[in-house]
C-alpha cells in the first residue's frame, strides 16, 4: 500500500491528514499555524508532524508518494507563493522548502483550488471532472476544475469568482477595493448586509432583527414564510444565479458545488439560484447539476491529497 | 516531412489548409459549403478536396498526421454535433464520417475554438499557453486556451462569451433569447446598436450619421474626435472591460486576442477596453496583455490544423 499527505494550511491551525492513495482517510489532524515564530516555522512543524505520524503508523519514506498542500494564496510555477500576510511568508517557495524538509515530493495549490478538487474527488462533485466549486462564507472563493485538474491561471488567480461584477451601480468597496464584487451580495456578510438595507426601506412585517441579522437567520425566516427574508434571499439568488450562469457560459462545467457556511441553509438556496441560472443561462449549459459541498472543513485535506495521486 | 490539414466549416465555404506539422502553411484554398445538396454533401467535398490535394503534392496517406476540423457548432465527445441549423445537420458524428471518407484521424472542435487556438499557435498569441480569444463580429465568440488545450467545456459550450451578463437593465433581445449579453453592446451591431441610441438623445455636434452607423463609423469617428463617437467608444470599452475583468478573475490568462471585424479599427480599441479593465481587474490579473489577432480569416484553418499536431 502506498501513502500520501493533505495538508490545508490556514491562519490558525494546519489540517492534516493521512490518505492511502486509493483513497481512504487513515488519520486526520491539525496542528497550531505558528506563524508569529518567523516564517520558516510553519512548514517545519508540518514536515516534524509528517515524520511524527510516519513513525507512528509505521510508514516509510519510499511508500509516501507525495505531500500535497494548499495554501491561502496564489501560487505559481507549482509552489511559490509572493506573500501571505496572513502566514508572514514573504516569497516562499513553498514545494522546495518542504520538499527539502521532509524528502519527499510536495505540490503546492490555492486552498480555494484545492477544496474544490477534494469535492470532485471524494465530496459533492464525486463521478465529475469539470466542476465549478463556490465556496460562500466570509468572502466568497471558488475553484475551477477542467477534465480532473485545477484551473491554476498564469498568476495564480484561477477560480476568483467572489470578484466578478454583480452589480455596475454598487458605491461600497469590497475587501478587494473594488466595488460590485460578488462576494459583496452572496457571501456571509454580503447576504447580512442585503438584509440590512432590505429591512432599512422596508415598512413590512418580518421576524428579521436589523440588529441580529446574518445569513442563518435570513435563510431560517425564508423557512418560516417570512416575505421580507424572502426578497433577500430573492435578491442573493439573482446575484449569484447571474454570476453561475455567466460562468456556465465561460466554462460549460457538468455540475456547481456550493459549500463555506451559506451553504448549510441547505437545499433552500438552490430554489433562489437556479430560478435566476435558468433565467440567464445560455442553451449549452441549462442542464447543468447543483449540489451542496459534503466534505465541510475537510476538502482542503482530501483535496491536497489528490494533488500527488495521479 | 509529415502534413496535416486544416479544415474551417462555414456556412457558405469550406476554407483549407495543407499544413507541413512544423507549421508552414503549403497552400490554401476554398470549396463551396453545399449545404443543399444533402447532409453528407460537405464533408463528402471536404474528404474529395483533400484528396485531389494530396495527389497534387505527391502526399502519400501514411505521411498525413490527421485532419483538424472547425465546425460553427458545440461539438461533444471528440467529433459530435447535434445540430447545425446553417449546415443543415443532424446529429452527426463529424469526427467519424470523415474518418470513414479519408482514412485519417480527424479532430473537430468548434470553430471559435479553433480559432483561438489558431491565435495562440501562429497569430497574436504566439508565444503563449493560457489565451482568451475575443472575436467581435456581427456577433461575440470567444476561445479559451489553458495550458495549450482549448477548452471545450461538457457540452461543447466553453468560451460562449458572447453571453455573458453584461447589463441587468438591458429591455431588447440578444439573438439568443436572452437579455443583457455582452454581444448586444461588444459586436459589430451591438456598438452600431450603441450609436443609434447614443444619437437619439443626443443634441451635441456630430459627424456621425444614424442612418449609416457601424462600428467602422463609430470608430473612424473616434479617431476624427469626434465627441459622440468618443462616447459610444467609452460604452463600449466599459461593457467590454468589465467582462474581460470578470474573464481575468476566473481565467486569469496571459494574454487577450481581440478579433474580428470590430478588431480592424486597431490599437484604438485597447485606449477604452483597457481602461475599464483596469478598474475593475482583480489584482492578479492586473498585467494581462492585450493584442490583435493576427491570422483573419485563416485562424480557422491554423487552429483546426494545431488540433491534430501534439
Amino acid at each position: 500500500m502506498k501513502y500520501c499527505f493533505g495538508v490545508d494550511v490556514g491562519g490558525t491551525t494546519v489540517k492534516m491528514g493521512l490518505f492511502q492513495t486509493d483513497s481512504m482517510l487513515l488519520d486526520k489532524w491539525e496542528i497550531p499555524t505558528r506563524k508569529d515564530l518567523g516564517e520558516d516555522v510553519i512548514l517545519s512543524d508540518v514536515a516534524n508532524a509528517i515524520r511524527e505520524k510516519m513513525a507512528e503508523h509505521g510508514i516509510r519514506r519510499e511508500d509516501v508518494v507525495g505531500i500535497g498542500v494548499g495554501v491561502p494564496a496564489a501560487v505559481t510555477g507549482g509552489g511559490f507563493v509572493e506573500q501571505v500576510a496572513n502566514l508572514g511568508w514573504t516569497q516562499k517557495d513553498v514545494k522546495k522548502e518542504l520538499e527539502e524538509l521532509t524528502g519527499i515530493e510536495v505540490k503546492v495549490e490555492n486552498d480555494a483550488n484545492v477544496a474544490a478538487l477534494g469535492e470532485m474527488w471524494k465530496g459533492g462533485g464525486e463521478g465529475y471532472r469539470n466542476l465549478v466549486m463556490v465556496t460562500l462564507g466570509t468572502g466568497v472563493g471558488g475553484g475551477i476544475i477542467v477534465n480532473g485538474q485545477i484551473l491554476t491561471g498564469t498568476n495564480g488567480g484561477g477560480g476568483e469568482i467572489g470578484h466578478i461584477l454583480a452589480d455596475r451601480n454598487e458605491t461600497e468597496c469590497c475587501g478587494c477595493g473594488k466595488k460590485g464584487c460578488l462576494e459583496q451580495y452572496a457571501s456571509a456578510t454580503g447576504i447580512a448586509r442585503l438584509a440590512r438595507r432590505k429591512l432599512a426601506e422596508n415598512s413590512k412585517q418580518t421576524i428579521l432583527n436589523a440588529d441580529e441579522v446574518s445569513a442563518k437567520t435570513v435563510f431560517d425566516a425564508v423557512k418560516a414564510g417570512d416575505e421580507v427574508a424572502t426578497q433577500v434571499a430573492e435578491q442573493f439568488g439573482a446575484y449569484l444565479g447571474y454570476a453561475l450562469a455567466d460562468l456556465g457560459a465561460v466554462l460549460d462545467p457538468e455540475i456547481f458545488v456550493i459549500g463555506g457556511g451559506v451553504s448549510k441553509a441547505g437545499e433552500i438556496l438552490f430554489t433562489y439560484v437556479k430560478k435566476y441560472y435558468q433565467e440567464r443561462t445560455f442553451f449549452t449549459c441549462k442542464d447543468v447539476k447543483f449540489a451542496l459541498a459534503k466534505l465541510g472543513n475537510d476538502a482542503g485535506i482530501y483535496g491536497a491529497a489528490k494533488l500527488v495521486i495521479v
